[in-house]
C-alpha cells in the first residue's frame, strides 16, 4: 500500500457493521468509529508505529525498493531543498507527505494541459480543489475502478459540475477505463467521454449528471437517503450488505441556489450522517468575488439547518485539516457533515484567487510559470509520473478487496436470510417480479366515479405491494395528490428508515433532485415524486435532468388543469403540458380514467431509464370510459370509439378529463347520424414513435376534420388535428371558481365541443 | 383617532427624513428613530400621559361620547367579566385593549362566515394570524384606502397567498372599495374580486399576485429594493419623497421553498432594513405538523443570512410582543427584520393547532362553538360591529393626511429640484420619454458580426441612457449575458444604492421574483433579469407570475440553443422555447440579428404590463441580415426576402441564429431557379395576433411547401409549416462540442436545409 494511503487507509472502515464477519481476508476493517478516531490520534502521536493499526500488515508500496528510489528521484527534482538531507530522504512518513503533494501537482498539471489542449473547460475550481479530490479518490473513497458499478461503493457527486475536469483527471489516475489520456485530450469535443459537464450516461465512474448548480447537492441527498433506507431494510445485526458513504462537492453557486438549501434542510431532518458535503469556499463566482452577492455565514446556515459543520483552510495546500474533518464526519452518527474548505481558485495561475480563473484557457506565460513553480517545465503535456498511477491503484486494489469481501458477505447473507437476499438481488438487478403488472387495479363502467388522482392512488398502493423498490412522496400534498403508500411507514431516522413514504415538505425542487439520486443510486429504487402540476415549474430543471440522466422517476402531478377550480390561476396549469411534452425523452401521460391511469403506471414502471410524468385530475371522471384500455396506453394514442364502418367524418381527440367531453359530444353527433371517431392521445411521445401505418390507422390523413379537446395550451396540437382541424385549448390564464363554471367559461363543455364539431362538419 | 390606534399611531413615523418640512398640518410626524423608541417606552411607563407624544393633539375617537358608549356596550357583551367595574369601564387604555381584541374577533368571524358561505378557502392561517394582520392594517401600515395606488404607501405582500381571506377581510374593514361584504360572500366564485389567491390585477389593494409559495418573499424583496433604490436617487437632505416600508407575511411553506432563502440572502446582503418579514410559525403545513419535515432553526438560519431576528408568541392573542417587534424593526438601520410569530392555526376552531384547520369549511358544531366563544352567537353571518369600521378608518385617515403631506413635499421638491422632480414624475407615470426608441442602435450589413447577446448588450446600454427606470442584472452571468449597464454602478447599500446594476448571484428564482416586485412597485422601474436560457427552468414559476400579474419584466436569456457548444446538454436549451411560448401573454422574441434585437427591445420596453423574454445567441451572427427590420418585429413575423413575383414555391421560416441558414439556403435554391421566400417568425404570439389578411400575406395558404428551422423542440411549429411542411428541430438533448460541429450533428447547416427544401420541392 502506498505510504500516502497508509495514513488513512490503515484505519478501520467508514462503515458500521455491528459484528465482525470472519472471512479469509488477511485484513479486518470492521471496527467501531470510536476506535477509528482513537487509532487516528494514536498514529499521529506515534508516527513511526504503524503496528497499532489493523492494516499494518498490508505491504507498503515503499517496501518495493525500486519504487521508493523512483519516488526519491522525482521528489529530488520537485523539492530539492526539502529532500536534501539523507535523514529526510529516508523518513517514510515525510516522503509520503511529499509524494502526496507531488501527486496533487500532477493532477494540477493534467488540468492545465487539458484546458490548454481543449481551449475550453473550467480550470479554476479544479486547480483549487485538487488536494481535496485527490485525497477523496486516492485515500478516502471506497470504489473499484475495475467495476465502477460495484453496488457498495461510496458515491461521489460533483455538484459544481463545471469542475468536471477535476473528476475526469481523478478517474483517469484511479484507473477508470472510461477516462484515458486520449479522453482528456478530447475534453469538450463532440462525442468524447469527457463532455463539458459530467454525464452519467457518458462516462463510467460518474454517478449523476450535474452542471446546473445546486442539483448535485439534492442528488447526493437522494443517494444518501437510498443508502440509509436500504441499509435499514436489509442489514442485519450480524451482517451489513448496504453500507457506503456519499460525498458531494459544491461551490458558491450551488450554495446560493435555493435547491441546495431545500435539500440540505431535508438531509439534516433525515439525519443522513453518512453524507459529507464539501463546500469549495474559493470566494469567487463567474462575475467576481462573492463579496458582490454574498454576506451570509454559510456554515452558520448549515448549522441552523442541523448539520455538523467544520471549516478547514486548504489555501496553502495542507491536506491534514481536511483529513481530520473527514474523520470527524465519520464519527458523527446523527448529522450530515458540512466541510467548508477554503481554497484558492486557479491555484498556481497568475489568475489565482480571482474570478478570471473560473474558466477559459491560460496565457502561455502563465502556463510556463505554473509549470516552473512545480518543476514541470521540460515535461510533455499530459505527463503522468508513473508512480502516481501506482499510488492511486492501491485505492482501487483496496476497493477490489472490499468488493470481494462484500460478495462473501452477500453469500453469507443469502444463506442465512434467503428471503431478504432474494429481494435485495432483485432490486440490484433493477428487476421487476414477473407479472407485477397484474397487480394493477382494473375498473369497470359500473365502478363509482373518482378523480384520476384517486385511481392513481389505488394504482400506486397496489404496485407498492409487488414492487419492493417503489418509494416516494409528495411536496406537502400527500393527500391531495393521493400519493401515499398506506401502511408502509414514513422514512424517518432513527425511528423508521425502512419507511417507504418520503415527506418532502414544501420543497418541490429538492424533491425532484433527490428523486434523481434515488433512481440513480443503483439500489433498484423506483422513486415517485408528487405535487400539483403547476408546481412542476419549481422543479423543471430536475425533471429535465431525470430525462437527460436516464433516471426513471415517476412524477405524479395532480390538479392538472383549470379543472382544479377555486384555487384559481396561480394554481391552474395551462402551459405545463406543452412545456413538459417538449422535454426530450420524458413520457407525459394524461390518462382519462382509471384504466388509462393503470396503463400509464404500467409503462412508467417498466421504463426504468426514462422518467414519466402522469398528469391527473382533481375533478371526478368515469372509472372506465367505454373503449379505453390500460394496454393501449403504451401506444400513446388509440381509437376509443367509432361508429363508422370505414372512415369517420370527424375525429375528436382528447386527453385526460376532456376525453369524456369528446365521448359525450360524439354521442350527440352520432345520434344525428354522423360518423364520429374518438381518439385518446394519452401520451404524445409514445404515439409519435408508433409505425406510420399505425398512426395512419388511428388518424387517417383522409379525415381532415378533427377537433382536439384539452384544457391546456393549444401549443403543439396542430400536429394532430392538421391544417383544417380545430384546437379547443386555453391560451390564457385560468380563473378562480367552481370547476364546472370555470370549465364552461373556457369552452370545455359537451355543447361547445359539439358546436365546434358541427361547424367543422358543415364546412 | 381611535384609542386602539393611539398606542401606535401617536409615535413618530416609520420613515426617516433628515429634516422637518413645515407644512400647514397640525401634526408633525417627523422625528428620529431613537425618540420613537423612547416614546414607546415612556408611554408604557406613563400609561395615562399621552402628552409626551407628538400626536397627543390628535383627537381620540373616544372623545366622541356616543362612540365610547357604543363600544362599552359591545365590550360588556363580549367581556362582561372584564368590564364589570366602573373603573375598568372608564380606563381608556384598558378599553382600548379590549376594543382591539374585539376588532380581531370580528376579523375572525368574517373569516369563518366567508369560508362557510363559499364552502371553500383557507381559514386556518387567516384565523391564526388575525391579530397580526389587524394590527398591520389597523395601526402599523401607511396607506390610503381611498387611493390604494398612492405612491408612498407601505407595501404589503401575503406570500402565504392561500391566506387571501385574511387580507380581503382587512381590506374590507380598512375601507378599500374593492372588497365589500358582497365580495366576501363571493369568495372563490367565478369573476369575483376575491379569488382563491390574491391577484393584483383583480383586487385593488393587492400589490402582487401570490399563491405559489415563497414567491411573495422575493416580491417583497423587490419592492423594498425599489424603495431603497429610488430613495437613494431622489431623496434630498431636506426632503424625502420616497420613503415607505415593506411588509411580508410568509408561512412554513414559504420558508421551506428555496426561492425564499435565495431572496432572503439577497435582502440581507443589500441591507434592506425597511423590509419586515413576518413568519407565521403555526407549526403546520397541509400534510400535518411541521415535525414531519422540518428540524431546522429558522430564526438561526435568518440570522446566518444576516437578518435582525425577533421571536414573539401570539398563541394567546397578545399583540403587545408583536408591536414591540415592529418597533425593533423600525429602529434597525442595517438589516432587514425577521419576526417569527408563534400562532395557532385555525384559532378558535376545534381543529385549532392541527393541519386539519389548513383549509376547508368547519363543521356546524364547530362554527357554533367558535361563535359562542366570542359571544357572537346570535349575530347574522358577515356581521361587522359598526365601530370596527371607524377604528380602521382612522388608519386610512392618517394615510390620507400622509398622502396630502407627501403631495406638499412633492410640490416643494418640484420647486427646489425641478430636474429630479421631472424624472421622478415621469417614472411615476410609468411613462417613457417621447422618442426613447430612437436611442436604439441600428446595424448595417457592413458592421462586424457579433452574437445577438452582444447586440442586446448594446441595446440595453443605449436604452439605459434614455430610460431612467431601466434597472436589472444577471444571476452571476453579467458578462456572458452582456447584461450590464456600464458606468451606472452596482446597487449596494450603503455605498451605491443608486446603482442600476443588480448582482443577483446564482439565484435565478429569486432574481425573477424580485424583478416582479420591482416591476409592480409602481415606481416606474423597468427591470431586466438575465441568465442562460436553460436556467429559465429555475425561475419558470416567477416568469409565469410576471405574465399573470402583468409585470413588465424583460428577461434576457442568452446561450439560447445547442449553439452554445462546449458546455454540453446540461446547458443547452431544447424544450425551453416551446415551453415558454406556451406561457399565456408572455412575449418571447428570438431575434436573428442586431436590428431584430433592437426591435425586440422596442416592443418589450413599450409593453409595460406584459413580460418579454428575449432569447439570444452565444454564437456570432450577422449584424444585419438583409431584409430584417427592427420595426417589423412588432408584427411577430414578416417576409425577409422573396424572389418570386407572385407566390413562392417554398417558404423557409426561421428564428434567431437559424434565420441566416434559411437565407443561405434560399440563396442556393434561388440560384437554381427556385422561387423562395424567407420569413422571420421572431415572436409567435405577436404574429398570431395579426389580422388574418396579414398572416395570409406572409404565409399564404396556397404555399404548402414550408420548412421551419429552429434549433429547439419542434413542438408547435406545425402551426406554421402546415400539414405538408417539414420542421427542422431537435427532439433530443444536445451534446458537448464546438458549436459548428454540434450544429452540424443536429442538421443545422445550409446544406441540410437546402436538402430538406429540395426534397419537399420534388414532392
Amino acid at each position: 500500500m502506498a505510504i500516502s494511503n497508509l495514513l488513512f487507509k490503515s484505519f478501520p472502515p467508514l462503515h458500521e457493521p455491528k459484528l465482525t464477519i470472519q472471512t479469509n481476508r488477511s485484513y479486518d476493517y470492521h471496527s467501531n468509529k470510536l476506535s477509528l478516531w482513537c487509532n487516528f490520534q494514536c498514529k499521529n502521536r506515534l508516527k513511526t508505529d504503524n503496528s497499532t493499526t489493523p492494516r499494518s500488515k498490508q505491504p507498503s508500496l515503499f517496501k518495493d525498493q525500486d519504487y521508493k528510489v523512483s519516488w526519491q528521484e522525482e521528489l529530488k527534482r520537485a523539492y530539492p531543498f526539502e529532500i536534501s538531507s539523507t535523514h529526510k530522504r529516508e523518513d517514510e512518513e515525510y516522503l509520503q507527505e511529499l509524494v502526496e503533494k507531488r501527486c496533487v501537482e500532477n493532477v494540477r498539471m493534467l488540468i492545465v494541459d487539458s484546458v490548454q489542449h481543449a481551449k475550453a473547460g473550467h480550470g479554476g475550481m479544479a486547480l483549487g480543489m485538487a488536494e481535496v479530490a485527490y485525497f477523496l479518490y486516492g485515500n478516502a473513497m471506497r470504489y473499484n475502478s475495475r467495476n465502477p458499478k460495484w453496488f457498495n461503493r461510496d458515491r461521489f457527486v460533483l455538484s459544481a459540475g463545471h469542475g468536471s475536469l477535476l473528476q475526469y483527471v481523478c478517474l483517469h489516475l484511479a484507473g477508470f477505463q472510461s477516462v484515458q489520456i486520449e479522453d482528456l485530450k478530447r475534453l469538450c469535443k463532440l462525442g468524447s467521454r469527457t463532455p463539458g459537464h459530467p454525464e452519467n450516461g457518458v462516462t463510467e465512474g460518474i454517478e449523476v449528471t450535474t452542471g446546473p448548480l445546486g442539483q448535485g447537492v439534492a442528488n447526493a441527498v437522494g443517494l444518501a437517503l437510498a443508502e440509509a433506507h436500504l441499509a435499514a431494510r436489509f442489514n442485519k445485526p450480524d451482517v451489513a450488505i448496504v453500507d457506503h458513504r456519499t460525498y458531494c462537492i459544491m461551490g458558491d453557486g450551488c450554495s446560493m441556489e435555493g435547491i441546495s438549501n431545500e435539500a440540505a434542510s431535508l438531509a439534516a431532518h433525515w439525519k443522513l450522517h453518512k453524507l459529507t458535503l464539501i463546500y469549495d469556499d474559493n470566494h469567487n463566482t463567474i462575475d467576481g468575488s462573492t463579496d458582490l452577492t454574498l454576506s451570509e455565514d454559510i456554515s452558520a446556515r448549515f448549522e441552523a439547518l442541523g448539520w455538523n459543520t467544520i471549516t478547514v483552510d486548504n489555501t496553502q495546500g495542507n491536506i491534514q485539516a481536511f483529513k481530520n474533518a473527514l474523520i470527524s464526519a465519520y464519527s458523527e452518527t446523527k448529522k450530515p457533515t458540512f466541510i467548508r474548505v477554503k481554497t484558492r481558485i486557479g491555484k498556481l495561475s497568475k489568475k489565482e484567487g480571482t474570478s478570471k480563473a473560473h474558466h477559459g484557457t491560460f496565457d502561455e506565460d502563465d502556463v510556463k510559470q505554473m509549470k516552473q513553480k512545480v518543476k514541470w517545465d521540460d515535461r510533455e503535456p499530459f505527463h503522468v509520473i508513473p508512480m502516481v498511477y501506482r499510488e492511486m491503484q492501491a485505492q482501487t486494489d483496496l476497493g477490489g478487496r472490499l468488493e470481494e469481501e462484500w460478495h462473501s458477505k452477500l453469500h453469507y447473507y443469502q444463506s442465512k436470510y434467503p428471503e431478504e437476499a432474494a429481494e435485495f438481488k432483485l432490486l440490484l438487478a433493477d428487476g421487476l417480479l414477473p407479472g407485477w403488472e397484474s397487480s394493477l387495479p382494473k375498473w369497470s363502467m359500473s365502478d363509482p366515479v373518482d378523480a384520476t388522482r384517486g385511481y392513481s392512488g389505488k394504482c400506486l398502493n397496489a404496485l407498492a405491494k409487488v414492487l419492493p423498490g417503489l418509494i416516494g412522496g409528495s411536496a406537502d400534498l400527500a393527500s391531495s395528490n393521493q400519493a401515499y403508500l398506506h401502511n408502509l411507514g414514513d422514512f424517518k431516522q432513527p425511528d423508521s428508515p425502512w419507511g417507504r413514504n418520503i415527506r418532502y415538505g414544501v420543497r418541490e425542487h429538492a424533491m425532484a433532485g433527490i428523486s434523481n439520486g434515488l433512481a440513480l443510486h443503483g439500489g433498484g429504487l423506483i422513486p415517485f415524486a408528487a405535487t400539483f402540476l403547476v408546481f412542476s415549474d419549481y422543479m423543471k430543471n430536475s425533471i429535465r435532468l431525470s430525462a437527460l440522466s436516464r433516471a426513471g422517476v415517476i412524477y405524479i402531478m395532480t390538479h392538472d388543469s383549470i379543472g382544479l377550480g377555486e384555487d384559481g390561476p396561480t394554481h391552474q396549469p395551462v402551459e405545463h403540458l406543452a412545456g413538459l411534452r417538449a422535454v426530450p425523452h420524458l413520457l407525459l401521460f394524461r390518462p382519462a380514467d382509471g384504466n388509462e391511469t393503470a396503463g400509464a403506471y404500467k409503462v412508467a414502471v417498466a421504463n426504468r431509464d426514462v422518467p414519466s410524468l402522469i398528469a391527473l385530475s382533481r375533478q371526478k371522471v368515469a372509472a372506465h370510459v367505454e373503449g379505453t384500455s390500460a394496454d393501449a396506453v403504451e401506444k400513446g394514442g388509440y381509437i376509443v370509439s367509432d361508429n363508422s364502418v370505414e372512415l369517420p367524418e370527424i375525429i375528436l381527440i382528447g386527453t385526460g378529463s376532456e376525453l369524456c367531453l369528446c365521448e359525450a359530444s360524439a354521442n350527440v353527433l352520432r345520434k344525428e347520424g354522423r360518423r364520429v371517431r374518438v381518439v385518446s392521445l394519452v401520451c404524445w411521445r409514445l404515439f409519435d414513435r408508433q409505425p406510420r401505418d399505425y398512426k395512419e390507422l388511428v388518424l387517417p390523413s383522409n379525415v381532415s376534420k378533427r377537433v382536439s379537446v384539452e384544457a391546456g395550451s393549444p401549443l403543439g396540437w396542430k400536429e394532430y388535428v392538421g391544417d383544417e382541424g380545430v384546437v379547443i385549448g386555453i391560451d390564457d390564464f385560468g380563473a378562480s371558481g367552481p370547476y364546472s363554471e370555470v370549465f364552461k367559461k373556457y369552452g370545455f363543455t359537451e355543447e361547445n365541443v359539439t358546436k365546434t364539431a358541427k361547424s367543422l362538419l358543415s364546412k
